[in-house]
């Protein structure tokens, strides 16, 4: 029996000539990930654990991003023992405020992550470099602090599902429509400790930020990893980019799958996940009585160029709603700058809405557009549960950039096919 | 006996021919101001007085703009306390996320306060305005739901402490560096419940964003105000822009002042006052073995355009040290916008700094750059008080945007007439 595309790139990183489902191995490590909240337990498990060198400093990076510029004092001591470490071990890839951007966002578009890779980080949405044709996963902090200490981790083989994707996606329905109706369809446990392998003919029409978007979400299927075979999409993507040489592998076609999904591009809408699951998945159309009070566009699933620019086709020129907070905020200090050089940013102020420096910030309720009780937010970011963006009486409804922008715009759930 | 032209402000208010330092009066309020923190306690308070409606809605200001986008869920509820009651009562001047900036930039620049107003804000820096010709004073919260209410207030009225200014501002010295040389001079009681009255013909040479951030800390020596003669550039800066008629008030020739200090502004170089008061200045070339971590240019005191242009001078085609993060924070949405129109915000990209949209956030330990234990940063705001801007042994140094742009590129405390 053949291997998954993930199965390879474990395979190899074991140094073994095949792996199957459900089999331990011990796998080096390209890249050892970490931000400014789990970066700081890592460090003390690592000191407690004895350790005195890393690995390798030019295979770990350590991301400020979730509260920097710091939001309160503990942020701020947890960035300065990040500082601390990275200075104390020269680590390369270590991006402070200035320099950084989300992880997730930062890491494939400054090349620290290529095809081929093995990657662990201490954050959950680690799996979105499967867009680029590489095994990547969440850990925990101690998982992060032996992976900086000797660059191997265990991993348990996961078995696959494989989604064969055909046609290709309509007009304002982006890759995020497409994870949130995979979600929707199997379930936030649905794919549990599996990779979600991405195939077939219309994976040629979807662009790199789309399949980024795709994979960051793979983990609220419950997915060990999300993954998309290498092409031309993937090659001139990493071409000039990648730190290092990319490696491309290939699923056997006679590689076991647990199920396969086949899935009509062309069919997709726009959908939100309506609290409180990313699975309670609705057409974007059917939302008109849901009034919202704000709109976040952003995060490391969707704070990528193509994003702001899904955003920036339907604000500009208009003006959001009255009583509706739009808050976009470019992934990196290079998406920041550039929706400044297109006029984008200027647009989004013009239509009423602020501009935030890079940050995870509302994503996870850290600041910077965290919600009262009652109030509703259209957030292109990736989890809607109980009190994720503030009170526990708050209301998140996951969707596309152009959604959200289009639900701006009305006030309420809008499908941005009818602005 | 003449009266000075705080005195001769608040006699018209109070509908008397004459008022004297001590005499108790009430007086008609011209705008009644409150943000996202003080608002919330007047609200109660009003709501608890049984007050049900406002003296006039066109004459009250309530800005969101201590920590919007918000922080927490704290801030989220009081910002959507705020919303609730300027949509019950249609407060006018009402600014929320997207059109806001901080409270003293907004509401000269929008000429929502104008020449001879009389002004009270739940907000200590509310003697701002006095830059415009105006009375204003920061008040508590409960003068501000009584005010809401009547359009009244009770004043004791000022004695006065005349600044006579000779000669003009060298280049890289600015109306920051004036005030805290003053503050430096008379201490932080030294102008206690007086007004500080700047006249001479060293007035004429000051822009108007240097006479906005000198009247800004006024309070930083104690005082109930600090005001402006209204000369052309005031007369400049209204035209097209104040909301309502503005009226000009002149000192008498015989009015009594407690005591007329004199100041030859080209004598004046860059000040840095050093933890843990405003009036601990030192010259900013004396700050060389002062390394520091941070940099933040913004905040009431100095976001305004002019101060932007300051750092943009010192920045463009250079970079900040490492190790230095740097906080650039324009004060309103306009001044954010003509940033980015004017190619400021990209130099400050380039240079290595981030840029904020509008809030108070870090001056007074909000967020968006809170500082760790040890932290050193050198901040255009106003107050440097042990714990100000995070930690009890974290350390601000008040400087000029040009003095704070500069030991941003050089790593310590430095004097901008030397890079």
């Amino acid at each position: 029996m053949g291997m998954t595309q993930t199965q390879k790139i474990l395979a190899a990183h074991a140094g073994l000539a095949e792996v199957k489902a459900g089999q331990l191995i011990n796998a080096k490590l390209d890249i050892v990930l970490g931000n400014d909240i789990t970066t700081p337990v890592a460090i003390n498990e690592f000191e407690k654990a004895g350790f005195n060198g890393v690995f390798d400093k030019e295979h770990i990076a350590i991301v400020l991003d979730h509260f920097v510029p710091n939001k309160d004092i503990k942020s701020a001591t947890q960035s300065k023992q990040c500082r601390e470490f990275a200075n104390k071990y020269d680590i390369l890839n270590f991006y402070d405020v200035g320099q950084m951007g989300i992880e997730h966002a930062l890491l494939p578009e400054k090349g620290i992550v290529t095809a081929g890779d093995c990657v662990i980080g201490a954050d959950s949405h680690t799996c979105t470099y499967g867009a680029l044709g590489a095994f990547s996963t969440g850990v925990g902090s101690t998982d992060m602090a032996a992976g900086m200490a000797t660059g191997m981790a265990w991993f348990k083989v996961p078995a696959a599902i494989r989604f064969v994707l055909n046609g290709k996606l309509p007009p304002k329905v982006s890759g995020k429509d497409l994870i949130l109706h995979i979600i929707g369809m199997i379930g936030v446990d649905g794919a549990l400790y599996k990779s979600m392998e991405f195939t077939g003919p219309g994976v040629a029409s979807l662009s790199m930020d789309d399949r980024l978007s795709i994979c960051n979400m793979a983990i609220e299927a419950g997915a060990k990893n999300g993954i998309f075979p290498v092409d031309d999409v993937t090659k001139a993507y990493l071409k000039g980019r990648s730190q290092r040489e990319p490696v491309f592998y290939e699923a056997d076609p006679d590689a076991e799958y647990e199920r396969t999904i086949e899935i009509d591009l062309s069919a997709l809408e726009p959908t939100v996940s309506y609290p409180h699951l990313p699975e309670n998945t609705h057409p974007a159309s059917e939302g008109k009585d849901i009034k919202i009070d704000q709109v976040v566009i952003g995060s490391c699933t969707n704070g990528r160029l193509e994003d702001m620019e899904a955003a920036y086709n339907i604000l500009k020129g208009k003006h959001i709603a009255k009583g509706v907070r739009g808050i976009i905020i470019p992934a990196t200090m290079a998406v920041y700058k550039e929706c400044i050089l297109r006029g984008w940013t200027t647009a989004f102020i013009d239509a009423g809405c602020i501009v935030s420096t890079p940050t995870c910030g509302p994503c996870l309720g850290g600041y910077m557009g965290i919600l009262a009780e009652g109030e509703r937010c259209v957030s292109t970011t990736n989890r809607n549960f109980v009190g994720r963006m503030g009170h526990v009486k708050s209301e998140v409804y996951l969707a596309s950039p152009a959604t959200a922008a289009a639900s701006a715009l009305i006030g309420c759930i809008t499908d941005p096919r009818t602005v």
